[in-house]
């Protein structure tokens, strides 16, 4: 009787990744996720990945992250356990775990506007503990979760938890990229590479990527792009114009998040384009109405709804996207501290996405 | 024979308004105008306004203006004259005046985009002679002018140059306005006020109207705001966020042009809803992307096409929209001084649109 | 205790409208129905109503209504039961119960295509037991009720269940109806009652109503037809393009469900115009290809989604819409029988929508 | 003198392909076009090629084509001579000729419907005569003609004269053709080629395309079709419900345009698709209106707009679309009656579009 006992202590415990506050973070144990409400499951993590926002929890900058918090809201994983009201998902489904979680009810899930889910929305490794775990509950998961289908490369699918939705849904449908237009896209990091091979969807002429790493535009020049500025050492607006007639780009896609990125977008947008915010800012920006309010201009903002994450999961098993070029290195999940560390100086390791191996 | 050379002096004279550079004016003898490319032609005013544009003008805000310009950009009359090319209007045809001029060639034209059309867009009263005068060369006749039909209150139609497209285009089609849905417009002045009218052809469930007049107000709730703010008394992001449960509304038009009201539409602004610019802003505005980056908005700016003239013109037609609520006052054309006195101070005179009449 | 096991069975009792087999009906005795499933709730009907499609079933139209179904899809009502799942709604919360059942989850669900839903879609009285009885059982409660507001006619919200989305749905969103548009609605009947009623929340300029019958063509005009045609006596087709200065309607709403209605949608229709079919129809139609491939037309066919349901609701409690006009009658519900004869001689009793009320 | 009256003559003569009533055409020699309206220009043609339409008039399908008709509404050219009121070209500028001519004015040319426009739409060797000739008079040629960019694939350019255009928005357009969708094109010969081509624009997950002939399958498999089906073989509706998961495709292209193609489209389509129809239909076709009346389907016609000319000008020259693919066979243009011959045995030859050069 003891011995079972135990053995059920031990069964509880698992490792995880936890934020101790700004600057802190620590490969734990901690006790194994139970079911709570019957919309409830409980994945066993199999691949997972981290992602610039995780950096920002980190530097302290997402102050509603409590201690103790298991950081982490990506992941591949099989199903462990399903509460009783879950009718779309069994033990033993392979399952894509979506960055969003969505009660499906709501007046925001009703319009497809998950991230504004009054239920869900951006809860896991924020509000609730997180995938960066050998095991996750995840809420609502008739509706958080996707079937993998038989045969995939579950790797290339851990892409479909957050970068491929966000760079398609804020940048490129946001966008409204089109066929022949001519696009840019500031910042060449992943979630710019994200909308630059998403984009590549409805076949615009140009895609003109910006950015003051030379690597990350070499990077870019594979993924598509038809042109790169680095901006540290050239005039970006004047080398937009001069690619465009003196026009401007149809879309411009904020991805980096700061003041002067967004102000080059305004600088770059044709008369008649669309701004697409994808950066996660910390302060306010000059938005020059001065000169916009005639420019008959749209800019958008939006936090990922992952509505388009079925859709995007077709184009990958059909061959019309690579998603798999977006990773660069792969740790076992028990370190990854290391990978913390590579992700971190992304730019010294040429860092993409880096993915973490649950054995 | 020299008498008929007088004559014909005596006839190339008119009357116009005439700018000669900030805060200067006069009503003065101008040469008539004549045909000068094989898509012109002359039209004799009927009936025109004034704009708050023309104000700015006379403030020196529109250096592009030269000094001796007539002013005007609004109006009726009947065809003197055509163009060899003009295959559209013959002399004699009462016509409605766009203010944006379109030569329905260029690519923007070909976009529906006449505000930036290559040869035209806003160029009356601004770049070449306006409507303000008993005589105005319209170029592109066209594409820059609509056959008023028989038996209409020419009057009425006035309000379709541009105030009438400006409040629909701008404000109500970039603002998305749908049944069901809550709209707050910032600024009762005639342009807010056209946005007020043509909102209602989509039947939203409310109409928020902010404006520190209260007489302005007034007027906005007769021409069927549900609900007013006097913003220099009220709290208004409070009060909206009151009249909505909290949450904001679906739409706001920023119809005043400043700083303030457009930072008041960032605060009222509902997750997923429209930010749509009105207003010819001076300066420029700090937008708050440290929150908005994440609530899915759009913000839009547009110098109006006029691209719905015809089915504006079809609405008062049918009686679905009553233009004439917007005319507070009638002057002789000759008297347009007194009609500038009395718009400059519209607050105090209770003054929208000012009709000058040429008889 | 055989007393108490008595009064257990009686309770477990209740009234019902059954269907038969073709042509047969009765109001008769039934096992109160109680929750199967996590995500069911037990209704205790306040309203109900008949629905044309009724009488299809009832003449044998619709095969897969089995002997011993109970009848009726539309009512309000208040919670008497839920099962363990349900989040959204309460005992004695009142509610509309919407036509379509929608599990929230399925591909279509996720696509706003709730009439094609995988585990729902049209079942009340249909596939599984309906309205027109003291109590329903209604599955999937979250996805597809709706919470009446505190004040609310009842009454009036009757009409939501299924015959203002669906005239709002197939006819006005499909057809496109916008302002100072022309539209046509073929059928006069209670649906194209209801297509009419929100045709207006677009401000289309000309409202053409068709119908044989002369006291539905007076009632059409009371609801804000602009013109009526009544094709019994008139050569319809003549008429609308004598009205549409031989150019035909931009949208043409099919509302009856019969070749020849179809065959004068496709008769009026304009270049580039849309023909929303609402009606339900038993034979195929001749659609004339030879002509119509040139003409740029769109023709649609619909399923109510009843997505609209909440938008729909905020219309009637902002009194954009006044649905209670298509309510023509009243019974108890015990008189359903009689409801049912009033509602079969619609054109005879000039008849609408026919309210039942258990008291 | 009269040498120069014999050299006026002989300069206003040239050789063209003449319609002289059913079946019957020759290549003889015709008054070279003049100016006729200060909107014309004359057209030297470089190269034209023939249309599907020409072999239709010639078997006495389009009775509007007078005998003494030139055919051809295809061609790129130099631009010979302009009228008064042309603009936007100049003597020696080279053009792709539009086969829809748009006066750019009227009602539906400012609905960007250029296909119904007015005073133009398709008139070029239909209605007055065509391209191929030596020379071609163009009506409204701001708006009907487009500059070929300096080092252009002249041949390649051909295509947007027409099947491109028609493919793109009949097909493509109208069937909102999406990433990760699946479509199914009824119809492998040039046009449903086109369609084929200018589908991946929007990287759909699968392209079926249906044909009874071998070898045009063949041809859809290089142009990037994932599956084909030979229905002279192969049960066409059972396969696609197969290849698709027994829902049917999302889009269904018909380009064919006879009842029995028509009718599999229907088969086809998942509820919520869309049957775009490119086929020009001589009989009307049966619409399964019983079936179809709730499968939330929408079916479009149109005749080309080619709106898209000048973004399709745009993949073309940015490598996004290689419209040379379409080309089989070239004759110089005084061959044209051999190349009619080699254009009417299509499957025999396997010949797609054949290019006429005028040298």
């Amino acid at each position: 009787m003891g011995g079972s006992l135990k053995e059920n202590t031990i069964i509880k415990k698992m490792k995880a990744l936890v934020y101790h506050g700004p600057g802190k973070k620590s490969w734990e144990d901690k006790t194994k996720p139970a079911i709570r409400e019957s919309t409830d499951v409980i994945v066993k993590i199999i691949k997972t990945t981290i992602c610039g926002t995780d950096l920002h929890i980190l530097k302290g900058d997402v102050p509603e992250v409590a201690e103790g918090r298991i950081l982490g809201h990506e992941g591949v994983g099989v199903i462990e356990e399903t509460g009783n009201a879950v009718t779309g998902f069994k033990k033993g489904d392979h399952v894509i775990i979506s960055c969003i979680t969505s009660c499906g009810k709501c007046v925001y899930c009703k319009r497809s506007m998950y991230s504004h889910c009054v239920n869900g929305g951006w809860i896991l490794g924020h509000l609730i503990d997180g995938t960066q775990a050998e095991y996750v509950r995840i809420p609502f998961a008739d509706n958080s979760l996707y079937h993998i289908p038989e045969g995939s490369d579950e790797e290339a699918l851990v892409m479909l938890s957050d970068i491929l939705p966000t760079g398609f849904e804020c940048g490129v449908l946001n966008g409204k990229v089109q066929p022949g237009n001519t696009v840019a896209i500031v910042g060449s990091g992943p979630i710019g590479l994200a909308a630059l091979l998403t984009a590549q969807f409805y076949s615009p002429a140009e895609i003109i990527m910006i950015d003051p790493d030379d690597n990350r535009l070499e990077t870019a020049k594979k993924f598509g792009a038809t042109q790169t500025i680095n901006n540290s050492r050239e005039n970006a607006v004047e080398r937009v114009k001069e690619l465009t007639g003196g026009i401007g780009v149809d879309t411009a896609i904020e991805a980096v998040g700061i003041p002067a990125t967004f102000d080059l977008c305004q600088s770059v947008v044709a008369p008649g384009g669309v701004i697409a915010n994808v950066g996660v800012h910390g302060k306010s920006v000059e938005l020059h109405l001065e000169k916009l309010w005639s420019e008959n201009i749209t800019i958008t903002t939006r936090l990922v709804d992952t509505v388009t994450t079925p859709m995007l999961l077709k184009t990958i098993q059909s061959k019309k996207l690579d998603s798999k070029k977006l990773i660069t290195h792969r740790f076992p999940l028990n370190d990854i501290i290391k990978a913390y560390d590579v992700f971190e100086h992304a730019a010294k390791e040429r860092a993409l996405k880096v993915i973490l191996i649950n054995d």
